[in-house]
């Protein structure tokens, strides 16, 4: 099992055996720092970041300096081609001829998939939008193992902004997989983890997910002790003792796990109401907090840069881990790149099975779309040549998962391209709650977002058809 | 003959012979790419980029790296000294103290020249405006090599926006010097193949130009069978069978050839009316287009990034070849820094003759300046140290060629530098389609832009001296 | 005595014969460029750039290019995180865990120190603000020492923006450190020498300050000839002979010395009447100037970019140094880097005294801050974690000169932490001029900088507290 030529997209590209696997060779990188001066000699990383980023960046480059390999380079979108309308395709296919790897961000979700499809050479996330970022979930896990040997069994918090922390959702993700005992989210207001990520976390991962009570944090208190729960969910109230946000308390035990908080993501946080991601709600870590009972042993962590969440009073607390996981992002890159370029091997046993399930796929030229404004398969630059294409995750209700951004859609109509032949009614569409749905080959199923598309397309409507304000499910009228 | 510490500003900076010793070398580069690594060891490049771009810069950067050499790169107008007011020639004599060769790109026509003449270091134009951009020659005209041996005999057809398209003007020359059968302009609307590069495509390289009547597309499709014809010129009209432009058909034979189509120049074409430049006449390049006869075995090139003129569903169609001018981009680029740096040397028996013809020169503090806005001569900071200069291309009308910009004016007055010797009527200005333009010796000539030019210099009217609007040539009134 | 690990945030970070230990090195790097190009091998230079730049930022990175090392660079404020939000401490603390060195150039002054102050690594300032910028002033220092043979002695005139002219700071400091023996300052109008660098020359290093009065030049050229001064101030006046500003003449005997001038830092003068820093009246540097009596053999030199003030056609004059300066840039920051980087090891017998005084620290959390809006200690992102800091220079009257951007403030109020014991009158505060300030013991000292200030910590006014327009020292009411 080689990881040469590999891309690492979502945090799921790599099984949990080739995690241990790039960590193994990091601890081997940090220990061995001058003896890889010479690994990369003659090979080019393409950075190519359409986002602000200083550390990302400067880590992987660093990385590849290491290593003696060279870095060309794209920052900003103003000075690129991209300004002048060129897609993430051929940019993809003209730097993967001129260099050895790719590392991406792009403000658009789906973006490094799109890349990966394209370039020919391994293409590494280095966030896209807030989809994913999955070697900073590499560098936070890594912490996680050197601090506490292993992720299993861990009580893990999520605070503040879990809607467009991409690091979030790359995270969790991971921590289900390696075996976190619990999960606790504390969002900011209006910063809950989006329903999308809960959704894969339950289905793909099995997670089980506990909402508390917005207005009865004891019971949720309750709950934790020494309960198998797997995600925890709360809303600003009052509560006492551990005031992560001001006049907000919450009382958690983990003390062998991880607070983990982010900065809020103002600038993907536009389309929020102002009112609902108020700064002066946001969670906070600081001295005080960190006196808490079942904090004792608690690590602190963030992914950097932070504003106002984490106070400079706790930077020299033994508990503070940010700056660790900074330091530590370059042994992990050195390794993931030596790895993906095949200067270094891994010798993994057998293919362990990756958690991903083998969901059915549609995609068609017409038809339903992903509808996350922010997901590459809709920009107007990129649907040249991009095909809509989804994960069918279940019919009951019809949910699509798209398979560049993960949003989930729940179309409502669907027809057969069949239709010509006389098996089944020719050209009309149904509801995709109708028994129809179960009729009608994969091969040969059109999914819509909405009547007009159908008829758009010729198509009529069926008398299993009906429209969502009348109910659902094959109704005749 | 060395390449060493020379200059490659415009394609006629290197002989037909010199370019095919670059592409020998890229060819031997290409074979043995990783045993470069060194070639270039502790030497720096310096890449100075004032416009946006994308695949240049890159290919230039890994093309250095791949030698084992180091970049130093200056990106966008904002973040540099220009933005204090700095001179291109203060830079350029600046950055080449810090490094071994410099490329630069800029939005005034004639930069790099400027920066030649200053630098002290081999200097390499990747764009000055719409002037050229001779290293996306090399790369065209290696890709033509590679697909059909030679250039020689071709006929090629250059589509779209001709105008403003650096890389066309450049190519232009090139395919001109290396002796194409034919080449056939089909410009989008008002993106004509502007008269300076018809001018010298005529004047220096004796290419004869054939007019198709705009409204008679038959006739010119009629001309082209069989006949030796150096260009086609078509302006937008109905037609049929090939559907370069929504609404226009041409029928041209080039199954040995090439269509070459560029991107409209956005950036460039803003002073432009925007009726005359629209998007939806411009020639598209699609499947349906490919199917046409004469098409079997064209080759496509475009120098990207594309925007709308180049469909996706022809990229993997064997005759698309953008992508692989973009990988053989390296090499090219390779074998000519190596060869300009003088780390490889070729053996070029005996100095061929450049094709380029040497007009007298023109220069003076004061009197005629180029017309062309976009010149390095007229910019506010450069005027400071450049004075004008031009090349007398004819005397009958009496034309000038920017030795930066290679545009051309036409001056209406003469005077002499020699009027205090009695020999001629004291500071008097002539028209310039006088019979004294033959009177004067080149070294006392004086040129004027304009009557108020002359008068300014304290030059009074001749009865030699016409204003335009009453006719030429030396009328007596 | 080893260099390794040092910062050069000042110029007076180094002594004197560390810089002479440092021009040795940048001589033998001259002399022997191929030979330094492993020297860096496997090592990271991170260049960090807020401001715009060229040749400092280039030179950098061209000298550690030259030396084998690798570069990872930030340029521009809008591509980073410091975009959002993020301290500098932060940022250095990450950067320093991926980089060996860092160079840092940055709009706020003490920028540099705060960077060296959490960095980990060596930390270069590579211009801050109006502050300083120390590795300009070693290679105008090394220039008038190649040219020269050595510094002292040498009577220089530092022309043009004095005020906001960061290398006209850290050169001053320098060329009075080295003994020079004039320095005479011609300032455009309203760009004199700011007080705090005035106040800096002559209370650490002795200098006597003898200012011409603006209305009478001729007694200014009086007192120049053959006397003792160690700097002269002139402001525009109508005299004659050196027109180093148009309408305005002075006569200096500077053939010896050099002329330094630098363009009018227009990005920071902004907060400056339009009228009063006229370009107009600006010093300009040009042929007529150079053939002025006693300038036969004078230096012409500029830390480039110019605009207006250095005309072209002096570029061949031999005087002319600035691109020598510019060029000698390279081999004095290899220099630099090296023996900061600890690759190169220099030998100083015993640790020479640094001119640097040991004045008193002060440093509370509240109370009196730096006036200079441009300080990095009064920056809102800053404050979170920096302290305002203070040397106590003299105490009549009291002066403060922060720590971070050297300015000097004169704060009227004190009081004293130690109002509980029954001392001293609880809690209230007095007037900095009064007898008070000797009695409270240093390490009680508190400071304001207004009676608002001193109020709002709950101080009250004693009898010892006059408001300045009242009059001063203890006045009694």
């Amino acid at each position: 099992m080689s990881l040469a030529k590999r891309n690492l997209v979502t945090i799921d590209d790599l099984s949990n055996q080739e995690i241990e696997a790039v960590f193994s060779l990091a601890d081997e990188m940090s220990e061995s720092m001058k003896e890889q001066r010479n690994l990369c000699s003659g090979l080019i990383m393409a950075t190519l970041f359409f986002e602000p980023s200083t550390r990302t960046r400067l880590s992987f480059e660093a990385a590849m300096h290491r290593m003696g390999g060279s870095v060309i380079s794209v920052v900003e979108m103003g000075a690129t081609s991209l300004a002048k309308g060129e897609s993430i395709a051929d940019m993809a296919r003209v730097v993967g001829r001129y260099a050895d790897i790719i590392v991406i961000r792009h403000p658009w979700e789906g973006a490094a998939k799109v890349a990966a499809d394209y370039a020919g050479v391994p293409v590494i996330n280095a966030g896209d939008g807030s989809h994913e970022h999955p070697t900073q979930t590499l560098c936070d896990l890594y912490t996680l193992k050197k601090e506490r040997q292993q992720v299993k069994g861990l009580k893990i918090a999520l605070c503040g902004d879990l809607k467009y922390g991409r690091t979030i959702h790359s995270l969790t993700y991971a921590l289900a997989r390696f075996g976190a005992a619990r999960i606790y989210f504390c969002p900011g207001p209006g910063l809950e983890m989006p329903p999308h990520v809960l959704g894969k976390l339950t289905q793909d991962y099995g997670g089980k997910l506990l909402k508390a009570p917005a207005d009865d944090l004891h019971s949720v208190t309750q709950t934790l002790a020494g309960q198998s729960v797997d995600a925890i969910y709360i809303t600003p109230s009052d509560s006492h003792q551990l005031a992560l946000m001001p006049g907000v308390q919450i009382k958690i035990d983990i003390s062998e796990g991880a607070i983990y908080v982010t900065r809020l993501q103002k600038e993907r946080a536009e389309d929020v109401g102002r009112g609902a991601v108020s700064k002066k709600d946001y969670p906070v870590i600081n001295a005080r907090l960190l006196k808490g009972k079942g904090l004792e042993r608690t690590l602190v962590m963030h992914p950097l840069p932070r504003i106002d969440e984490l106070a400079y009073e706790i930077d020299a607390d033994p508990r503070s881990m940010y700056f660790e996981q900074a330091a530590r992002g370059v042994p992990v890159r050195m390794a993931l790149v030596a790895l993906l370029l095949g200067v270094k091997k891994v010798d993994i046993p057998e293919e362990e099975t990756l958690l991903r399930i083998d969901y059915p796929l549609y995609k068609r030229d017409f038809g339903v779309k992903c509808q996350n404004p922010k997901c590459v398969s809709v920009q107007e630059t990129e649907t040249r040549y991009i095909k809509p294409e989804f994960k069918i995750i279940k019919t009951k209700p019809l949910t699509l998962r798209c398979v560049y951004c993960e949003h989930e859609t729940h179309p409502q109509y669907i027809a057969s391209s069949k239709w010509h032949d006389g098996t089944l009614e020719k050209k009309r569409y149904y509801s995709s709650d109708s028994f129809m749905l179960e009729r009608i080959k994969a091969e040969n199923l059109i999914i819509f977002g909405s009547e007009s598309e159908a008829q758009d397309r010729g198509f009529k409507r069926s008398q299993y058809a009906t429209t969502p304000e009348k109910g659902r499910g094959g109704a005749k009228r």
